[in-house]
């Protein structure tokens, strides 16, 4: 169940720096990131998934020195698109015509439809939007670690300009956006561990209208 | 599985207009988004949960026309704060420390750092922050519904002015950012239903660094 999974999850602050996350286990968190959804089915990230221990401890001191980037046996890193652009869009439309019979004049008048709203629009504008669909693929992914009883911990608090940096992401046209490493939680050292779960009154995140 | 959830799941593209999704399915469906993870546990949004028909067709005019918005038995506009002052996050503050045995000193300078880094900033800036908080929650609605074999059409093709008009949004502060039709797929009319779903290639989305 759904909701066991995300009872079972929580932001893990100490992870057990000797074990590793099997790689068939991370294996189903990417495949889920790939099957979430997205605006247009556009797709607009990539993840990057890293074990290399001296590129994490470097990211680890552009994150408030979180000890979840080395303790964890992967960081996931989602890095959005900075724009949207002919290339990328015409990317998208040749995949899908590849997977459902060739591109057709329907597939091309939809895709020419996209470039022109997307293309017009700052790159500001397209990046904000871009990162919006990665973060449909972080919960996802959160669900999907969580189904494996994987530990992750999501998180914001890196310097995206030092993260883009030591990942070259701006000569690949993406920015770093919301990281989430991978690992299990210790059993000792975590003061959130046995914390109860917090979240809002119904009566207060939800209004009817019928 | 949650894969085989992803699999099965579809932006729906015609919705049974004859059939309505049974509350305790909705309530599940509720119940994930509020479980669903946020940024140091905000929550910084609102969810409306709307059925009222004339609602719903003002909506949808709003929405181009799609007519999911009413064919659909509930619709989901999530609403994200416009901005993070301190009465919210003292509100936040306070469910926490009911949650987890009263406000501690602890609790109170955490709070205190979160306002000095939030209201310091723009309120645009906060508003994307929120809005990308409830798109992780968008995410794990999609599973959930999935999870119900209820049918949902992520969709950002409205009008946001608009809607935050016909609902009073900007009034209580927050602003529409997505909405999630909820209904079943029709039978027939629907030229998504059978194709293939699309997907990039796992190594156009995913670097490893090892």
């Amino acid at each position: 169940m759904l909701n066991d999974l995300l009872n079972w999850r929580y932001a893990t602050k100490k992870m057990d720096a000797d074990r590793s996350v099997p790689e068939d286990k991370v294996e189903a968190i990417l495949d889920a990131i790939r099957l979430a959804p997205t605006s247009s089915g556009l797709q607009p990230f990539e993840v990057l998934v890293i074990t290399d221990r001296d590129i994490r401890e470097r990211l680890k001191d552009a994150a408030y020195g979180q000890e979840q980037l080395v303790d964890g046996s992967h960081l996931l890193v989602f890095a959005a698109w900075d724009t949207y652009t002919d290339a990328r869009i015409d990317m998208v439309r040749d995949e899908t015509g590849a997977a459902r019979g060739g591109v057709t004049e329907r597939l091309m008048d939809y895709y020419k439809t996209l470039k022109g709203n997307y293309t017009a629009r700052d790159a500001e504008v397209n990046f904000q939007h871009a990162a919006r669909q990665a973060y449909i693929a972080l919960g996802v992914a959160m669900v999907a670690a969580a189904e494996q009883q994987v530990d992750a911990t999501p998180m914001e608090g890196f310097d995206p300009d030092t993260f883009d940096a030591v990942l070259g992401l701006r000569d690949k046209g993406l920015r770093s956006v919301v990281i989430l490493p991978l690992g299990y939680r210790a059993t000792e050292g975590d003061w959130l561990k046995d914390a109860p779960k917090v979240r809002r009154d119904r009566d207060r995140l939800f209004t009817r209208i019928d």
